[in-house]
């Protein structure tokens, strides 16, 4: 229950607020940062917010407003009518508002907005009056209608219309009928008698539609309005929305009443949206997008092609457009200065939303700016010179999962010099793609559940096609700007995008899209520049991209902070080498069975078949010595490629019957080695079979039963060692018994590498081989005596893959039937094999560190599950004490990165 | 290391002794209670006992003696000198020795004895001289150079001899050729100078065979023996039985040297073992055998059928045999009282051996008898009505597994009396079995493992047999009495048991036994009375056996005491009954897929098949509603045969494919009753079909995304309830939820039964209904969100089998690649399956329960695995705090028993 006497609203305009810029979680950061603007005296226009307390307890009394909400709202109000000179709801000076929502997080259309709240019959004539323009004040009046009908009076109320029976869509059609028969094409053309008409239809529609009038009264509109923006925080998209992105459903969002201002006041009124850097590429150039004589929806819902801003930041595409510094020259540097002052307080890029009403500017949002990877990467480092920030902070400013776009592929710039571009359009998400053409959300996600990649090509993207575009590998769209809703979108995720490629045509119908002349269907493949905006027809090659300079420079700021050490899971010489290029300090998983796929390993995953197949242990050590020149090679290129650092090679793994050969033709070279029938192969093959291998005879169940195989790779890898030491070279190689589950197992499984260590030293004649013996953690019972199992392993490698199988009785092969429902239903916040469980298998991680380290105090601790490259688990594994955490070659700088941010909050 | 001047010898005799009934750990049974009778005054041949501590030293030590033990034994040996009259290795009046060995728990003819030590070339003379009995003296050196090559110089050396060239083997072959060229049959026909002769032949064989002559001195041969009688402690037969009855390998065994007593002197000698009471059946009567003239093996070892010891035990297979009491009175009144005082004193029943020596009586060794469930049940109930212990001791006396005889079948009576009797021998083990004959114990090992019941027939049995027997259903010997090895080992098992049926006579090559004319081979089918030694051609019918009125006294008192209750896993109105009739106080599982196995359920089967096979939700709940009859019916008739106790009823378990039909005529009709095609049913299985399917979509996880599924349950239990509650009977349904991991599962299955509850109370017009809801434990993760899971479940039920897959990650499908290499190889101590994993699964489900009683105080918890059966994890459950346990109906009263013995403990 809320506390009597809650101040449910805060004022802010006139340079004064009652909030303020750290009030983000009571006030949204909307609302927080008009508040701020406000005690900065930047203008903004008068208003208050509704905080977002006052949403839950709404959510919480059955969407019923607190006591106190409407008394306090009033009071703003009066304050608002003074600052503004205008009075809400009054006939002759009637002040209209506009009621937006403004989350703890951006969210960016992912909820609702109702714009000129106020306009009802006792005001219209009033406004008439004062403005001297009744087509202005009526197609203020027919935008609130429409928005008004749809947000609050439909959405709202749980309305589900008839695909394409929506009220905006029919009300909609009677301004196209209203053209058509005027035989204008569009809006603007119609006159205010047009347009006045056009709003008594409107309100006939609407209560026959929705069974209601439209309200006309003021203060019914405003508390109309204000609850439909609560309701928004639980619409689909937004839901949608906050589990991509990991917002709590709790939050809830404020409420922004705001005196309204327009940009739509004829030439001398503009309105629109800048970064205080460029947010593509971090550039130190104020950066942005106009439109004269327009509402602020016009830029951001890229409904026409906005202007930039300025002439410095003018590229190839908008070269010929008219920038707002030259045309409205006194706003501008008003705007400059303004913006300038705005990133030095908050010390950061800033986002902001103006207008221009009849020649006075005013701010109506500042907050920090989405950014690429790269953008975000050099501001920090920028900031940094410029002292705006010290390292810490700069450290902070990427996120670690943001440099997965500087690590991942750009188009190859030999193939894009040979190849003539399709189109043009503005580079709003880095990096490069290739994708079969989709022009739908729908098909985006259904390709994508089979594994294609594919490139969303739309008219202009919409909080609907969210999940499509999450889907895509990159997105194109033939309108909007660099802050159209895609551009915003996917820079955010740091995916390839490209917007306003206005030559494209589309025809939803037919799958079909022309491009200056050719024509593409869905299916077709392109290649997508998102840094430079360019397309092309068919595929190009990618390549890596990690020449930013200022990337080694950042990554040692980071290192220079960070605890844990880093290490990469690599299976190949070819894969040390990357690992170390990308500051691997070692190698937490070689996985010996890993050299029996893929290309250039038949030879290998002969031998191997022979062995598994054997009839008999003289058979199979036969085959064992033939497989360990293999074996051994591999492990001895790794380590030489590690130069010294540690190696950690986990002993034989998966369960036999997977390398069994289901194919005629392998099983017939295989029964001719053997010389043994095909039928038995098949037989042999079907022994191995298991119910559930997962849990079934694999890791050190092999080593015990077949003893013979663990000596086999002992072997390899103590000779490995011996012969690069004599080669002058440091090695320091780390058994790993996989599967471990008692400590029995490893004191077994080292009576096995004691014996075969004696043998190779006998026979090698060095005197001694530096070596480690430990075990995976990766059994929860093995967690519960990991006290017993330090005493006998010299380090713990937790393998969370198999530990949340476990743990969680989850058979990753077979979570597909339930998994989706369970995180669509919140049954689970999260996919556990994607970020590690804390709350639940975290105690058991926690427990098996506490009781490891109390045998054995030095005990070395790491993770080579594929959390090891999740920041979150990251965190997790700095907190619980590890030693280092190893991830596959490509994430390992996003691995330091989150390290260092372990350390430093 | 043990410390310096340990105490390794302690001494007893002439009533003294050094050591005493309490120091069983460091003497071993057989010594400490060889102190105890020489403290009571009870005649025993003075002797010494070297200790478990020795034993153990002596293996850490490479097979030698700690320093201090032939210095301790030589001072123990004089001891013995003065109180006998005697002197080891004298010529003149030599006193010969037995070396015994004597573990901490009774291990019955598993490890090596050595009698006649000091028998040599410098001491037989003298023994000739002062026995005047040269053909005594040489039958006697015989035996000793027979055990001694045996046990000394062939076993303790680890010589493993081919089939049938054992030394032992070879010596007696020399024995049969003397008696050929003799014309004799008995080794008692042989004269004193053909065992002289036959002396040179053995230690001429002995230095043949083993290259070592036979040690010609006293000291040498008492050393010998004593390191062999360690030896033998690690020995096959030893390790084997230790294996089965769970003694730990670090215990050791003491040995006992003792003076030489000669039951075999003449016709005033004689040996004996009795029983202070009937072990089989537990009355009141001394009982026991004895030979005249003749070494104590002779009556163990079964190779003579001894007479009964005395008139009132004799039974119509001995009525014609001499008794003790009736051959030599004075020497047996002196057994009964001596018998008497040891019972009084040890207050409990007493397994006693003796040897009367030229009409001297001596005790050669008491310890608490083995005997059978029955026996233990009605001496524990006498004896508390004798006023001899009490009842927290009664109830204690009874081992919980010993109850299982109790509960087992006997061959039904009125079929006994319409058959007439093949064979009739000793009742040696209770109840009754059916079986195929088998003759060796490797036939019965390798029949069992097929799964076959079998009877194993033998002349006599040897600690060789021991694995046999254990596999076999039934013991029948044509020779040795009650106390004979067959008689022993199978009393102790409770398994069915028939020694000296004379009238058989087997050929072992030809795999055939003639009895009174009729030829049986094996595979024949045979019905045993272990309890009245009755052997039937053919099967018999067989009935449960809980007649016994000392039965439900016993139990009742063992219910006093218990804190536990105790439930059973039940699945049909069937079993509900017989549960309740064993003592249930509930049902702790109903497992609703168990309706769809077995005879009777083919249409219910069809039904859940068809939901299975819907194409849709429309159709599946189509197929619900049938199934929905068949589901309530079950229920209902299982809820209403518990009369008024909780039932809990585990929603829908195991993944769907399990019901997939596999075979044509199923796929067939089903592919009908759906309308489709038969290959379109075999893709629908197939897309059910799992990797893992342990741990895949099964449980809550079905209920999820099957709500349909979970509704109809919920519909059938409440109904069910509410029709009974009608008829005026109470109920009480508790609803389990299985393989929950999460407690968002619980709150999702919850939504649905409080709607379906709602539903029904309305359709019904019941008022309420009463139910609980609660969840399995079974999943890790669950037991570490216990504190949460417990806000939203009202009890938990440990599913300790899938705990423990989940926890180990053993499959228990998959087990069978590597779990017997684990037991053999110690890396596990036991099947985790068969007995709670307390050390590691124990540590899961202590943080379960305290967890689950931080948030819900009076949380009910139980556990329904098999596990509930096993008295070793009641006793854990116990002092976890559970409130039950469930296990199989059979097995209600042995929970009930280990959960009074856990109460007492």
């Amino acid at each position: 229950m809320p506390k009597k006497n809650t101040k449910w609203v805060y004022s802010f305009g006139g340079g004064k607020a009652t909030g303020n810029a750290k009030m983000k979680t009571l006030l949204g950061g909307k609302g927080a940062n008009l508040a701020e603007m406000s005690l900065l005296g930047v203008p903004v226009p008068s208003g208050f917010t509704i905080t977002t307390d006052c949403c839950t307890a709404y959510f919480d009394h059955k969407m019923t407003f607190p006591t106190g909400t409407k008394r306090q709202a009033d009071a703003a109000l009066a304050r608002v009518a003074r600052e503004m000179g205008m009075k809400f709801g009054d006939p002759t000076n009637p002040l209209l508002l506009s009621c937006r929502s403004g989350a703890r997080a951006s969210m960016p259309g992912m909820m609702e907005t109702v714009l000129n709240i106020g306009l009802c019959s006792t005001t219209i004539p009033g406004m008439i009056k004062k403005t001297n323009n009744p087509r202005f004040v009526y197609d203020a009046y027919r935008r609130l209608m429409t928005m008004y009908a749809d947000v609050v009076m439909e959405k709202a109320e749980d309305i589900e219309p008839a695909e394409g029976r929506g009220i905006r869509v029919q009300l909609e059609h009677l301004m196209e009928t209203m053209k058509k028969r005027k035989g204008v094409t569009e809006d603007t053309d119609l006159s205010g008698d047009d347009l006045q008409k056009l709003c008594t239809q409107y309100q006939a529609c609407i209560k026959k539609v929705l069974k209601k009038p439209f309200p006309d009264n003021a203060h019914d509109q405003l508390w109309g309005a204000v609850g439909a923006v609560f309701k928004s925080w639980n619409g689909r998209r937004a839901i949608i929305y906050r589990r991509i992105e990991g917002i709590p459903d709790e939050w809830g969002t404020a409420t922004n009443v705001q005196a309204m201002v327009f940009g739509n006041m004829g030439d001398s009124s503009a309105t629109g949206v800048a970064f205080t850097r460029n947010p593509a590429t971090g550039e130190r150039k104020f950066f942005g997008e106009w439109l004269p004589n327009a509402q602020g929806e016009d830029v951001v819902a890229g409904i026409r092609t906005p202007n930039p801003i300025n002439e410095a930041t003018k590229t190839g595409q908008n070269k010929h457009m008219p920038s707002l510094q030259k045309m409205m020259p006194r706003a501008y540097r008003e705007l400059d200065a303004i913006q300038k002052r705005l990133e030095r307080h908050y010390g950061d890029m800033q986002d902001i939303e103006f207008t221009i009403q009849e020649g006075t500017l005013y701010l109506l949002q500042t907050r920090v700016g989405k950014r690429t990877g790269t953008a975000a990467l050099n501001m920090a480092m920028a900031m940094l010179r410029e002292k705006m920030i010290d390292e810490k902070t700069a450290v902070l400013r990427v996120e670690p999962e943001q440099l997965d776009e500087l690590l991942h592929p750009i188009v190859d710039p030999a193939a894009e010099k040979k190849t003539k571009p399709l189109v043009s359009g503005l580079p709003a998400g880095p990096g490069g793609a290739v994708g079969k053409i989709v022009f739908t959300a729908q098909d985006a996600v259904r390709e994508a559940a089979k594994g294609h990649s594919t490139v969303l090509v739309r008219e202009e993207t919409n909080p609907e096609d969210v999940e499509g575009m999450r889907a895509a590998q990159a997105v194109l769209t033939a309108r909007g700007g660099m802050t159209s809703h895609a551009a915003l979108v996917a820079r955010g995720w740091g995916k390839c995008c490209i917007v306003g490629a206005a030559a494209i045509s589309i025809n939803l119908r037919t799958r079909r899209m022309v491009v200056n002349g050719r024509t593409f269907k869905d299916g077709d493949t392109l290649t997508l520049n998102g840094s430079r905006g360019t397309v092309y027809a068919g595929e190009l090659n990618l390549i890596d991209a990690t020449a930013n300079p200022n990337f080694r420079r950042f990554m040692k700021i980071a290192d220079k902070y960070r605890k844990l050490r880093v290490r990469a899971n690599a299976d190949t010489p070819d894969d040390a080498r990357a690992a170390l290029a990308f500051g691997a300090e070692g190698i937490g998983l070689f996985r010996t069975e890993h050299m029996f796929y893929g290309k250039g390993t038949e030879k290998a995953l002969f031998l191997l078949r022979k062995m598994i197949m054997s009839g008999n242990e003289a058979e199979r050590r036969k085959a064992l010595r033939e497989l360990f020149t293999y074996v051994k090679r591999d492990i001895k290129g790794t380590i030489a490629a590690m130069k010294g650092h540690p190696v950690t090679i986990r002993l034989l793994d998966p369960p036999l019957h997977e390398f069994v050969p289901q194919d005629a033709s392998n099983q017939k070279a295989l029964a001719k080695a053997l010389k043994i029938s095909v039928n038995d192969i098949k037989k042999r093959g079907e022994a191995l079979h298991e119910t559930n291998p997962m849990i079934g005879h694999r890791g050190v169940r092999l080593g015990v039963t077949y003893p013979e195989i663990t000596e086999m790779q002992i072997r390899a890898i103590l000779e490995a060692a011996i012969e690069l030491n004599r080669a002058g070279k440091k090695c320091q190689p780390e058994i790993m018994i996989p599967v471990t589950c008692e400590p029995n197992e490893i004191v077994d499984q080292k009576t096995i590498v004691a014996r075969v260590e004696k043998e190779v030293l006998k026979r090698t004649g060095a005197k001694s081989v530096n070596y480690q013996v430990g075990t995976m953690i990766e059994i929860p019972r093995a967690c519960l005596l990991a006290d017993r199992i330090a005493d006998v392993a010299e380090f713990f490698s937790f393998g969370t893959n198999d530990l949340t199988q476990m743990g969680f009785g989850f058979s990753r092969d077979d979570i597909g039937g339930f998994l989706g429902e369970y995180l669509d239903r919140k049954i689970l916040d999260a996919d556990p094999f994607q970020t590690l469980d804390q709350e639940g298998l975290g105690q058991l991680i926690q427990t098996a560190v506490a009781k490891g380290r109390s045998t054995r105090k030095k005990l070395k601790i790491g993770i080579c599950g594929e959390h090891g490259g999740d920041p979150a688990s990251i965190e997790f594994c700095h907190r619980t004490g590890f030693d280092y955490v190893s991830c596959s070659p490509y994430r390992v700088p996003i691995a330091r990165l989150a390290a260092a941010h372990a350390a430093l909050r």
